[in-house]
């Protein structure tokens, strides 16, 4: 198989560098191209990167030579892929041109998350929501396909399975990693033996995100899930990994143990390289999840971190509480991303 | 006004330092002996405390002589009142000789919160509670009060004002601070850049608790309050200062503005050197309280750390949601049980 | 007394919050002006501040309204003192307009450290290098007056004592607390769990200003000390205090009783309010001095944070070790700065 | 080749889990024996360990059940090497018996480290010493061979290139990590958001074991390096990778770019699984080494963590000033010793 030529747009930042690292020497996927802030164009990737992940950037990508947003350069390179980590202000414009100009953009940002025929797509969650895909090529020749909020996406994993149970109310706080707050993100003064109970719009994020993501698609429309979301965030120094305490409420009282085995069982994507074995992996320990063990759950190697981990559970009446833990910038972010785009090809779309 | 003689129990550990230094100069109380491991016995207090607060422990303090558990030193001193920071287990055996012994012993131990006929005090909450004390003197000469654990005082707090509202339900999240595991505690390797979802028993303790400090007393005994609690309960990498988020369903929708006033309103008890002159302090930012900001709420400089500081609230349906600060060591431990004493002897217990 | 009108220029940074609070109720100086940039003027001090010491800004401070650097302001006012908590680039005009006009400017601006008549001082250390304020007021009726560097004027302290025993070199390792930075500073994704080996221009401030301190004041100048100063300097994860690691060499052997004596006995500066009774606490402990222990050394109240730590000496052949500790924005900063001020008035230069 | 079975002692502490983990697919050796407490004998690795290192213990590991000291089942099971990372007061006796048995001991241990016969043994640095097992096996059919304290291992592989440049003096302050401390080591509320200048017995095994690694062998004996060392050490709240800062005085001036390239050629073992392909990498940014970054520097993948980083050189006259950077639990421990029975076996002592 011919690989497809991709680029990665705001390449520097932190999911930026989480799409460049996971694209490194991805089966489906060529890095072609990285584009990033003017000031830092023509000049190599490597020289210029921040590198927030540990070790050194890709040897491959660190050769990369920087470039402007400039739609020539993304023909000439007969790029087809595109996957942003833009600022929202700036993706509203790139990725609708891109989109317009033919090419299929899988974007981080939060940009077009709301559009009618734009999906929020999380595979093992609401695979189906790729049709929107459809609807947008009817009026031009490329497409936008998103990928939730990083607190979001760990959140509709764990709560596909217990849909079929009559949900009427999820509560959650957050336990956020710094790196969700992209760079420079928090100052430390700030978050030093300290924690914040304030990440502006994330609130509403999760508690938007989610209904569309667990809505039904009919009609070729995507009807809202009618459900109560009370969330609260809250950031925390831990540098990497969303922790979410989930309190959902039931119609009806509930065994606790076919929660567990729903989870347990809900099926991954077959034959895709970024998709893990098992989407939700259980843990027994009283004191699992936990950002430092478990964060880069997941298997196959390219798929650590993409799945997401939980445990605690507990049942009172109605209620069923859970932990759940996710890769903030892997399924939470970039990982997420990719896996749309394997799908999409999986499925045609590309 | 003469002072009364008192001892600190476990005056060696996490809350019992705090014990010491919040009787430093008090007005009622003067500390004349402390009580720790037989280890070390008949050293100076100066000598053996390792000192978590910062600074040195107060020098009168210092000069006193640790003693073993010995009733025959407690009547030599003339002591009457105990303050004690015992593990349970012993708190179970000590506090009990104590009060059949006549003293009043104030106590952070959950040894004894759920004997029928002591009180978990919280004075601004439920100060009628005290009166489970005459029980108590109906067999003994002594008696036994309690705090709360730290994350149930701040709760109970801030639920109180909420009461008159038809509340049913109650979901707590919990960013909890380092002091409060003790000490050696939680050991840094697995803290350190990490959020742990798990402290013994602390779920069921806030739940349990608070069920029975918003009980109301009649008959002689106190009813617990029927409302459902689920709590999530979290270590947090922060020294002091527990953060909780609080998501409170009521019967009916209820205006936001009126749950604001009626916490804001929230008498103190008056003329008593530790009650702080607002219970509860609400603050409008769009990201306090933080354990960072807002430890030491409360006035005067005796009550410092013993309000409780709230925020970020928003409503969601019948849902109320915000955030809580408490001192964890203060208003949730030691500084509580002191505020119960100076009680006690207002209402003439003492 | 009559008090003195003053102004903090940058009031609104890490710096220049320590100059409000320690100034909140002097005894000699009275705040009247707060200056800071430009998109805050007109706004009460108490709305714009993003407080980083912990509780609330001072509440008179809070009620002034921030200017613009404006010297009919100044003068209007009746300001007659100015502590600068500018920037280097800005500290270069307008420290040196106000000294032309006539004011006493205290700055812990790096602007003129090195100006030949101006003083970096601290009084326990080079109380005679206030003459240099002579000098400048040959030329202008006012005059500007500079304190050290943060990690400076903790080493200058705990040398000061020594330099009469032929003292060689100093190897210096700095572990600095991240308020140094100012704000926002250090991004957290970077230092949480992580040291970083690198605080730009630090090594030369400290090489630099430490030989013109321990300089001699001599035929109307400073001649600098001729001593071989090797700085390393680390930031760490730590919110304020900065520990320095020091290894002195002499060029004989030394007893370590009498290094550790002539530090003990470092004359203070009497009848000041913000000189510390003892400018060096020794401690013996094998573990001290902390950041988290030993932040607020000195006495009185009015003191804390002014006096440095020392602990942990050794000797290696001619090699003394210790370790010292330092609050980087109380006598590392505006509480230097203040006292600074208060000597200035003492010998008659106010 | 058929693999060599090996044990490890201590295998649940944090050194014994890196040499599980190290161990896992090794190429030479089989971990076929786990001794650890007597109170988890009999239990599966997998259920007691409380895994520090992140993800799980491996899987082949985690099946083997947990034996006490007792040399009949060392021989049962077929071991000949064995990796020790017991407590010094226990691997005194088990070491010796173990080598009078027959066994290869490799020991992280410091028991053995000043015995005359005993190498400490870097194979980049003192290869030759491993000589001293001839004198071992004089009197007895086996031996041990010990690899450095955690920081020492570091600074060793750093000096090894300059000696021969007349290096007189060594100044060297550490940042050492919490995983140094063993567990539970240092309890969180005593280092969160603080920094410890004190870790006990440090500065002498560094100041101590250093002269005897950059000793000479010559007739069978090593005789000490004659310099001088003060090492000052500090424990931050990083939790992986000791940074140290590191001053060397030399008898002369000396050229920075020779110093550099000196450490830059500093040869590796050739075909060794464990040996990284440079011992010593440099680091030009101006902010490098660091933990969070450089920790696991070192290809290829089986010797990650084995390579030390070194960066910001600078030079003041005879002074020549760097910093390094070392994986504590890697090359610091159970990765050193792992590499020496590999070195072992090529110089046909296995």
């Amino acid at each position: 198989m011919r690989k497809i030529k991709c680029a990665v747009l705001g390449g520097t930042g932190s999911v930026g560098q989480r799409f460049v690292k996971m694209l490194d020497g991805h089966p489906f996927f060529d890095l072609s191209l990285i584009v990033a802030s003017k000031k830092n164009m023509g000049k190599r990737y490597g020289d210029v990167v921040h590198w927030l992940i540990g070790g050194d950037a890709p040897l491959d990508a660190q050769q990369l030579k920087i470039e402007g947003f400039n739609l020539d350069v993304f023909s000439e390179m007969g790029v087809k892929v595109v996957f942003s980590a833009l600022p929202p202000d700036v993706a509203k414009e790139y990725e609708k041109r891109l989109a317009e100009d033919g090419y299929a953009v899988f974007s981080n940002s939060r940009a077009y998350r709301f559009d009618e025929k734009v999906p929020i797509l999380v595979p093992e969650v609401n695979p189906d929501h790729i049709k929107l895909v459809d609807l947008q090529m009817e009026k031009r020749s490329g497409y936008i396909v998103t990928n939730p909020n990083c607190s979001t996406s760990g959140l509709v994993i764990a709560l596909r399975p217990l849909m079929k149970y009559n949900l009427s109310k999820v509560v959650v706080s957050t336990y956020q990693a710094l790196s969700g707050a992209g760079y420079p993100g928090v100052p430390s003064v700030d978050i030093n033996s300290n924690v914040i109970p304030y990440i502006r719009d994330e609130e509403e994020k999760i508690e938007d995100e989610t209904k569309k993501i667990l809505g039904v698609f009919q009609n070729n429309r995507v009807v809202k899930k009618d459900i109560v979301i009370v969330s609260s965030c809250v950031r925390v120094p831990v540098r990497d990994g969303h922790l979410e305490s989930v309190v959902v409420e039931f119609e009806d009282e509930v065994d606790l143990e076919y929660i567990k085995q729903a989870m347990r069982m809900l099926p991954s994507i077959k034959n895709l390289p970024t998709s893990p074995v098992k989407p939700i992996i259980l843990r027994n320990e009283v004191d699992r999840p936990q950002p430092l063990l478990d964060l880069y759950a997941g298997e196959p190697k390219r798929a650590e971190g993409m799945s997401i981990t939980v445990g605690r559970f507990k049942r009172q009446q109605k209620q069923v509480r859970f932990f759940l833990l996710v890769h903030n910038t892997v399924r939470g972010g970039a990982g997420n991303s990719i896996l749309n785009a394997e799908y999409a090809m999986q499925k045609g779309y590309l």
